[in-house]
């Protein structure tokens, strides 16, 4: 029996998936899982039939494998990965390749492929987004390591990745963690593309509109320029009604969502960073405050706003602002979350391709967007873009939309909606144009109380000054 | 000669003053500098006359001690503090206690008291607030350790601490790192103060006030329920003039501010909990965008807003809706903060009492204010107070503020001001007051894309349900 091209550790849903989409793409793909029960269900369910082998044992397994052997591990992150690597370097060879598909924290990432490096063991993490759907028809897929690691598993990954265009979606990302970095980031972008449709639904609902009239506003939005996976689910949401009440789905469902992992990772990175992600922060956030549901119901009877919604617009009128504001707002998140990857990539010297990122981006994963497309070109355009906002696409966007921007903001403010991510977004972009912000008057704090001194605008930088301040009597 | 009641290694200004303030109490100390000339400087000038001895030589300085000895750190965080201490641990005796009285990371704290508990030296992580002019003339401290070693430091403490209505600014605050964690939180709700006040000066100019207002302004609050330092030295620089150009000094000054330390480590501690800091998060991500100011000046010209600030208020109106906004928000950045370290304090075991913090910050440090006496009583009268916002003095002033302060952020925004901090702190309030947020349709989408499951509001909490949602076509 000839041996297998591929081999995956860990059968649950995604690596289920992920096998039966390498085993489709003409590769013989062998499994195995800790619980040998697992395994023989696949086998005899999923996988009949087809060119997958399943082994109870470990070693069994290996050998089954053509080398240099390709062995991917989807397990949970965190120890059980490490766990699995230990248990794998007996029994492999060097230049062996094992492959990361999990959620690692890309710091791990870091940490395994030095410790294997050493023992010979070549080592890629690769960020794989799309859910079970897109692992098993074709997920956008962010590889990171050495380039001659990846050239080994390149005919694989590149075969069972989404495609837009004829493009893989699926580009080598750099060295170490970059793979799972970029995957981190796109899943701060998926927090902030969510939290912004929410904002807009809440506008909505508080102006009356019916789950119908929204569903009917998400499609026609996805047939222009927020074209996207996330903005059709929307529409889709809003047309399920709930059996047992007769009401749309959507009313019956719990208002609590949970934030953990690569949210919370994306927004400790850029803290150390010192990047700026507002608008991905306030998506973090709103959904800690969303989980905080008794307290809000408590709270609510004591805190006071304003009662009725009021805009003085016509639906119509109102569905095109919030268009407005939804699709700047986005831009801005985007635009964050693309100088931090520029921020990661200088500090860990992994030399990420902007373009690159958002063109694996455009297919497979939660965030695939036609929008998309304008990233990539923004970057193929000008590699050194400062900010996405200063692309001449993006800025006429910006400019097109910021007066309807600021008036949905208002009105939300207003009315007491909370729109936390369109304000992030807006007060980002009203900072960044504004030549003169009124830190002068914070620097003129700190030299009070610190005498931390300060640079004069009409001195040079690097020039220092000091204020002999009044006392201070109390 | 008799023997020294109290030790100071580190003769920075910081350093200095406080050995200054603790020998004008009655008590005779002895000083360390790592370079000699340092305490020689210092012995021939500061120290001159008074009862302060000073040492070349450590072992001479320890022994210079009476014990149980009580040597206070006071050297830059970090890798300094441990190399003083392994310094000090061939010198000194069980029994002896060490006090690091720098801005260190609460878990070096909690690491350093640890690896001190096992050799029994006593250890205690103090929080000093206050600047070199709180230092010499009396400073918050925020001591945290075993509440035996600091039984032995508390006398000196409590003498050279600020006082208000009679009470020392100094109380024991928990175990290990709390003293060192509250003091970072004192600096994280710094950084907010400051930001808040600066989007009210950003307000102003934008309205035309000019310098000689403002310092009207600021000096009128500084006499009601904003009362406080910042507010004070801020109306006070708005007096002083540059003698080189005759303008107001702080429209000289460069805006641009630097975030390292404790603001960023308050943001860091505040993802790993899952506590929302808003406000806090806010200030640090406007400085981060203040020190962009080559970026900014580039896009200026690019990115468009409004031109004319119109806002259809008397400055009198104004000026009373920017107080209630700044003041709203100011409680808002208070009850994020205070719920914060209640959340540490349940998850190190700190047993922090929010009473005794406010009660500490009410004097000689930065954020010292009238209203700390408010929170104070808050806390005192309800020590199980879920959030600063629903104690009846703090609930009375949002339900009076709310229409004042939506109506400036709705203001800066329609005028292109950015005003992150204010938009934040409403942004909180808003939804901690909103019984149903939008949280619902991003638990569908979850649902959607990844079979993530939801509760239902019509359920009991911890039944699951999944829907089968139409298959995407694209």
């Amino acid at each position: 029996m000839s041996k297998s091209d591929f081999g995956l550790i860990g059968l649950a849903v995604m690596g289920q998936n992920l096998v039966l989409n390498v085993e489709s793409r003409g590769f013989r793909v062998s499994v195995y899982n800790r619980t040998g029960s697992v395994t023989e269900a696949f086998l005899a369910d999923g996988a009949k039939g087809r060119n997958i082998e399943g082994h109870a044992d470990l070693k069994a397994f290996v050998e089954s494998l053509a080398t240099p052997r390709k062995i991917q591990i989807m397990v949970k992150a965190g120890g059980a990965v490490d766990a699995v690597i230990e248990q794998l370097l007996p029994l492999i060879d060097q230049g062996d390749l094992i492959i990361d598909g999990g959620n690692s924290l890309f710091t791990d990432t870091q940490r395994r492929s030095e410790y294997l490096e050493e023992k010979g063991i070549l080592f890629i993490g690769a960020g794989v987004s799309g859910g079970e759907e897109g692992a098993l028809k074709g997920p956008a897929i962010m590889p990171g390591g050495p380039m001659d690691s990846w050239k080994i598993i390149e005919p694989i990954f590149t075969a069972i990745s989404a495609k837009v265009n004829g493009e893989a979606c699926c580009r080598h990302m750099g060295a170490g963690g970059a793979g799972h970095y970029v995957k981190m980031i796109h899943n701060g972008i998926e927090y902030g593309d969510m939290q912004l449709i929410c904002e807009a639904y809440n506008l909505f609902k508080a102006a009356g509109f019916t789950a119908e009239e929204q569903a009917a506003i998400f499609d026609e939005w996805n047939r222009g320029d927020l074209e996207s996976y996330l903005i059709q689910i929307t529409s889709k949401i809003f047309t399920i009604i709930d059996e047992e009440t007769g009401e749309p789905i959507v009313e019956r469902i719990m208002d609590r969502a949970g934030q953990k992992g690569t949210g919370r990772w994306t927004v400790l990175s850029a803290t150390e960073m010192g990047s700026v992600i507002s608008t991905i922060n306030a998506a973090v956030e709103a959904r800690i405050l969303s989980s905080w549901k008794e307290d809000r119901v408590e709270a609510a009877p004591h805190l006071q706003g304003p009662t009725a919604f009021q805009s003085g617009l016509s639906k119509e009128e109102l569905k095109q602002k919030v268009h407005d504001a939804l699709f700047a707002s986005k831009i801005i998140s985007y635009a964050q979350g693309m100088n931090m990857l520029r921020a990661a990539s200088e500090q860990y010297g992994w030399g990420l391709n902007m373009g690159d990122i958002a063109s694996v981006w455009r297919g497979g994963c939660i965030i695939r967007a036609q929008f998309l497309n304008r990233i990539k070109e923004a970057y193929e355009g000008n590699p050194e873009l400062k900010n996405l906002m200063l692309d001449d696409y993006f800025k006429g966007i910006l400019n097109a939309s910021q007066a309807n921007w600021r008036e949905v903001v208002a009105l939300a403010v207003t009315n007491g909606i909370p729109v936390p991510a369109f304000s992030a977004s807006l007060a980002y972009y009203d900072s960044y144009r504004e030549e003169r912000l009124p830190a002068n008057l914070l620097q003129a704090q700190r030299d009070y109380f610190g005498a931390h001194t300060y640079e004069r605008i009409d001195k040079p930088v690097g020039e220092f000054f000091h204020t002999e301040w009044p006392e201070v009597i109390e």
